[in-house]
């Protein structure tokens, strides 16, 4: 039996045992959404709860992929396992391949302690907002501790999914304020920390100025965390081990003062909320279709039944 | 009895004997949603389906209020009763009101011809999208034959709103191009008719040959209507002959290709499908709160229940 014709459960068991094809599988299912990828998740989310996510975003040039690269190589130094879910909403066809296509990352590619892969929603109806908590929740039930989540930060979509991380780096340039003008008041939000990356270009002092102007004005609580702001040029590593350093600290910060469960808790009832306001979205295109539909809207086109009534007749399974 | 507590049904019968105020007290149960407004709705749809529409949408400070005022002017002067329904999402509290807020439009006060009405939702959750049509019919309903739908057009729903109108007018003003950049292509789209107000000012050459142009782009076939582009200044009248000329120009068009037929039935589907969307939403946001919500998703976030079985249970009563 082909890896393709196995059910979720053999998959399941076969990507605990560390085989890498599996999970990529697994991961298929869940981009595909649907009954498998509701199994899968089941499956999952038995054995999860144990893994810490980082999310990672910035403009797209920003260099969130060097940097996301550097930091496995510093994981890796510290001989911890990771796994990378590189969220890819512009390109539908990317996914399904086992290592992420992004050329930085593909030294990693013969390390049995990485996982990269590039995430986008083939078909899962709830999109990508639903489906990588679902990835993110079967990568933490075949046992990474660490889970970076890296998102172009253009779209709201992908900010909030970044924002929906345990700690959340928001990667910089000097000079940032033109590239990304419409989102800053998003990246403001939900940045843990900041990098300001390639901090070897001018500008550094004006950005981090910028920064901390930003972050005064948001007023903050004296016992909150105020996000460090951190130089870096990723591609030779340097300011990368501070960048970890203050995840580390973010993690420590958020889980001693319990924000850490408070946020997880939140995220869950939204998980759930939006599980079922999908649901229902399913139900309302299933009822407008069909020959009752052309049947009852014909009717209201004719005005021989008002549109109140028509909603009601074709609602009359669902409000029983 | 006083006209607050009639029930819709005898305040119909009042607004079709020219009552006003009972057209008001109608309209207010519209805006505010819920049970009231759905009967509301079937009574005026049953009488509905004789007027003709047309929606009015630029960017404020274009005159679109001016212009609005000025074809009132002129129906009267061809003896014509008008209903005005002025659209006003930014300020929920306007509502209510019998006449318009808007100065321009206070010289028609006291002509019994005349129905200016500024609308606003006031706990309708369908929003102005479901509120606005309504709204139309009961006026429709009461025998007003012409109904103007003016809105701001700056946000999507709006621009939405003068869009479904049987005929559209887009005012812009010469040198249009730097205040309505980012809706450009939305208003493009609705347009049945463009009006270059405030036309005694500079630009007005230019801002023709860019609307020509963007015209030509649309590739048009070539027995579609093409949008005329006509120059007025509202505040003197110049002009206001010809727009009201191209809007009947432009209905006897639709009428006699099939065009108006097939838009109109078009929207009722589209307005039964948000009925349906609405009232699924609705459900979601029932079932997402009190005691049984709290149990369940209280389960998943300490992880005893999956979010999928959680959703089945919560949802199972709309899945029988």
């Amino acid at each position: 039996m082909s890896r393709r014709d196995q059910a979720p459960a053999a998959l399941f068991e076969a990507a605990l045992g560390g085989d890498r094809a599996s999970t990529a599988r697994l991961l298929s299912f869940i981009e595909r959404g649907g009954q498998a990828a509701r199994e899968v998740g089941r499956i999952a989310h038995a054995h999860s709860g144990e893994a810490y996510t980082v999310g990672l975003t910035g403009a797209p040039g920003s260099g969130k992929s060097t940097l996301t690269s550097a930091l496995i190589t510093h994981l890796r130094s510290l001989d911890l396992e990771v796994a990378v879910l590189a969220i890819d909403p512009s390109s539908p066809f990317t996914g399904g391949a086992i290592l992420g296509d992004r050329v930085r990352m593909q030294e990693h590619a013969t390390d049995a302690g990485v996982f990269i892969r590039s995430m986008a929603t083939r078909g899962h109806l709830g999109g990508l907002s639903l489906a990588t908590p679902e990835a993110v929740r079967l990568l933490d039930a075949i046992g990474r501790r660490w889970i970076l989540v890296e998102t172009v930060g253009v779209g709201q979509v992908e900010v909030e999914i970044a924002g929906k991380a345990d700690t959340t780096v928001v990667v910089v340039n000097p000079g940032w304020g033109d590239s990304v003008q419409a989102n800053k008041a998003g990246l403001m939000e939900i940045a843990d920390v900041f990098v300001i990356n390639k901090a070897d270009r001018n500008g550094v002092d004006a950005t981090r100025r910028d920064l901390e102007q930003m972050l005064d004005l948001s007023d903050l609580p004296s016992d909150a965390w105020r996000p460090p702001i951190l130089p870096a040029v990723a591609t030779t590593g340097v300011g990368v081990v501070e960048v970890w350093d203050a995840v580390v600290r973010h993690r420590e910060h958020v889980t001693e003062n319990g924000v850490l469960a408070e946020r997880r808790a939140f995220r869950t009832r939204e998980e759930l909320r939006e599980i079922v306001a999908q649901r229902l979205r399913e139900k309302a295109r299933e009822v407008c279709t069909g020959e009752r539909w052309d049947e009852l809207s014909g009717s209201v086109v004719a005005h021989t039944v008002d549109p109140w009534t028509a909603a009601d007749e074709m609602l009359a399974p669902v409000d029983a």
